[in-house]
């Protein structure tokens, strides 16, 4: 096992191919770390600049006076193996190599970069990348990417990735968000994986202090037993989803040419990951709701599902789509069902799932509310809480965010909201920032959030 | 074979329970039906008032000097069977009864819907109800429902929905979107099903000359073999998208006490829909988004789908996606690949998914796109283009709406669309406005939809 905080946690980065020009590479990358507010020292490399955004510019790696963790490299790809070089000659710790054109693009770019990797091996050189979009650590102040992020949620979610762009892209929509924005600590893009890889990101995240949560996209796994061993002590503490696409043989060969990854035989991967505890998550938004569950919500006691809703055909919907998430259907507590019984009229008998439409007639929205929602929270025998909702006009009330945290705070059960409606669903959404209550877009996403998060903590 | 006209496209309207107060169901309804601008006669039925909202009100039907074609019944349970034996007496042609409280909620309900159903049988009173939200015709302007929709978008799809106040809230999210409003004619809610079923609203469907595609939610089926006959009849001229949920037998049981709908077998009647065409929706979303996919565009050629992407994981993962959702990977054209090498690196030999990222650094985010999403639009092995695109600011250009407008009426080809991205995701959304380019939350989602597509239109 080696330790990779140099390349995740650097103390000192230097970046060669730093620009003061915005529309390069270079520039954008600089830049972003410029910003970001690294706690370390920070030093460009560029031949003829002196400075470059008030940091002393050097014009070459081993002009700068201390040996560094980690070099960015931003240079065109026939340039890259000589920067590496001197990476090692400077006894730098680590490099992430930004630059694309390698075993994801061609035979000779697989050829490069094994060389690549043959330069590093003896001197212990740690290395990130090829065709990656850098790696961010919220603790050391590191936006080491080309995306922008000013409004970055600290948080205990950490990412590893096995891309270019999508990483950057996906966050920067996360990060974007108004409402729901996912907290997180690290993303450490790794591109092709010419060598750091998920076994070694696993070992150094389960002691690190502000990781809670872990989020892999991967497309090929480097050593399936080893991987699978570390994965299952590491999730005894921090749960794990994973997002491997390529499942198909027609995505298997579409992962060969983004990462350069080798098909291997996904079944028993599978069945791996099944069997300790890994949720894997089927697509992009699943990963991330996944996270955002995670995140937000405390361990469940069970796989029993309270389903509460204002809306018949949802209900039979999602208990469809829970059954099928593999979820149980819980049988109520006969309290419950006199709670229940309370906002209904004679001739109906509450259910799982509950049904409560017709209590904001009998009581009113925020009664029928209170009631519909807190005896499911309340019941011993439900361990999670799916909510799919309507927000029409004459359901809407006062006060449905203070209710939910309430309950969330009271009961401290897994809970995940679905709702539809007009004007209603926006500011309800918006009164359950800071409740830690996640909400979805559809039914199905809510329920598949509480089948993952299941998975990941059982 | 009936003629349902009567009550879903009425000349002629009459509400037993209008209210002028705007806090009971009857004020509620019968407010919508007077600002929904009703083509023809609209009469109040109230004891006490003279007047309503400007209509002229009657005591009772019998006083109200024509047959009526449309009688809407927004009374206490106990007082339902009375108003129908009025309707019955006063020639009335259609009666849709509002009020909850039988089959889905007791045997006594039961009963009292089953004796319903006998004294309108001798007449031939058209029913809907009981337990709906109500019913709306774009063409006749009645706006029959709880549910208020200022913003109703006039178009081609026509609901049948066996449901609550589902329909209405869903509606009324669709209708309050910004942007991708669902182009709707009809919403035919008839809750829980006492008379008028599936069957006679696509008879009744089949000639209807606003009604371009059908989405039909049930609970149940009345005459499993007579709606694969008729439907498949239907289909023909008109694509039918239908959402039954209950397909476990938890899912069913819910489905009982929602509709009082029994189970049936469901892998007949879905082995049925399969051979006959209809795409099955399999929650609430995948329904609402194959209706707009089909509502904004044309029957596609074949199953071949091209995939675009400036994010290799989402081409990994939307292949994964279109393959299991039973689409082929198109294999493209000499000529479509000589055009995409235009803005790859000689070293990059393009494929489908087609990852265009680093076109953008080669030739400008507005040459890639046009080149990268151009190519595949003209392939004539392509059928289907599948878009998941990356929108951070080194990937945003001027005019991307106008190059999805160009490409969409060029080739005439059934597109879909994903965004992940920041800001210009929203603006690159807003610009395909009026466009018929369906856009996505999610991967997933867009890859459904071009297979609901597929399987509705074949």
């Amino acid at each position: 096992m080696r330790d990779i905080t140099p390349l995740v946690a650097p103390r000192s980065i230097a970046v060669i191919g730093a620009s003061s020009n915005p529309t390069k590479s270079g520039g954008v990358l600089f830049a972003n770390l410029a910003k970001g507010g690294f706690k370390g020292p920070l030093y460009p490399i560029n031949k003829s600049a002196a400075d470059i955004m008030g940091h002393k510019a050097y014009p070459a790696l081993a002009d700068v006076p201390e040996p560094i963790d980690l070099i960015y490299i931003v240079l065109p790809q026939a340039h890259v193996a000589e920067a590496i070089k001197q990476c090692v000659d400077a006894k730098a710790r680590s490099a992430c190599i930004i630059t694309a054109g390698f075993s994801e693009a061609s035979e000779k770019g697989r050829t490069d970069e094994d060389a690549l990797r043959k330069i590093a091996k003896e001197s212990g050189l740690l290395m990130a990348g090829p065709n990656t979009i850098g790696m961010v650590n919220a603790d050391c102040g590191m936006m080491g990417s080309f995306v922008n992020f000013p409004r970055w949620e600290r948080g205990g979610v950490s990412f590893f990735t096995q891309t270019g762009i999508f990483t950057g892209a996906v966050m920067l929509q996360v990060m974007s968000a108004e409402t729901q924005r996912l907290p997180v600590s690290k993303s450490i893009d790794v591109g092709n994986k010419i060598d750091v890889d998920e076994v070694d990101f696993l070992n150094f995240i389960k002691n690190d202090a502000t990781t809670k949560v872990i989020g892999l996209y991967i497309e090929s796994v480097r050593e399936p037993r080893l991987f699978l061993e570390t994965a299952r002590e590491v999730r005894k503490s921090k749960p794990i989803v994973l997002l491997k696409p390529g499942q198909t043989k027609e995505g298997a060969r579409a992962s060969a040419s983004h990462t350069g990854s080798l098909a291997a035989d996904d079944k028993i991967l599978d069945d791996g990951l099944r069997q300790h505890g890994i949720a894997r998550a089927e697509d992009e938004a699943d990963f991330l709701n996944a996270l955002r569950a995670l995140a937000m919500l405390p361990k469940p006691k069970g796989k029993r599902v309270g389903i509460a809703t204002t809306s018949g055909a949802l209900g039979v919907i999602s208990t469809d789509l829970a059954v099928r998430a593999g979820l149980e259907l819980a049988t109520f507590d006969s309290g419950t069902l006199s709670a229940m019984r309370t906002i209904l009229p004679s001739w109906l008998e509450p259910a799982n799932p509950f049904d409560f439409w017709i209590g904001i007639d009998v009581k009113g929205p925020k009664e029928a509310h209170e009631i519909g929602l807190g005896s499911i929270f309340a019941d011993p025998n439900v361990d999670l809480v799916l909510c799919t909702l309507l927000a029409p006009a004459n359901a809407d009330f006062p006060g449905f965010g203070d209710l939910m945290k309430r309950l969330r705070q009271a009961y401290d059960k897994p809970v995940t909201v679905a709702i539809y409606g007009g004007s209603a669903r926006s500011r309800w959404i918006t009164e359950l920032e800071g409740a830690n209550v996640p909400v979805f877009n559809t039914t199905r996403e809510a329920a598949r959030a509480l089948s993952l998060l299941v998975q990941a903590t059982r």
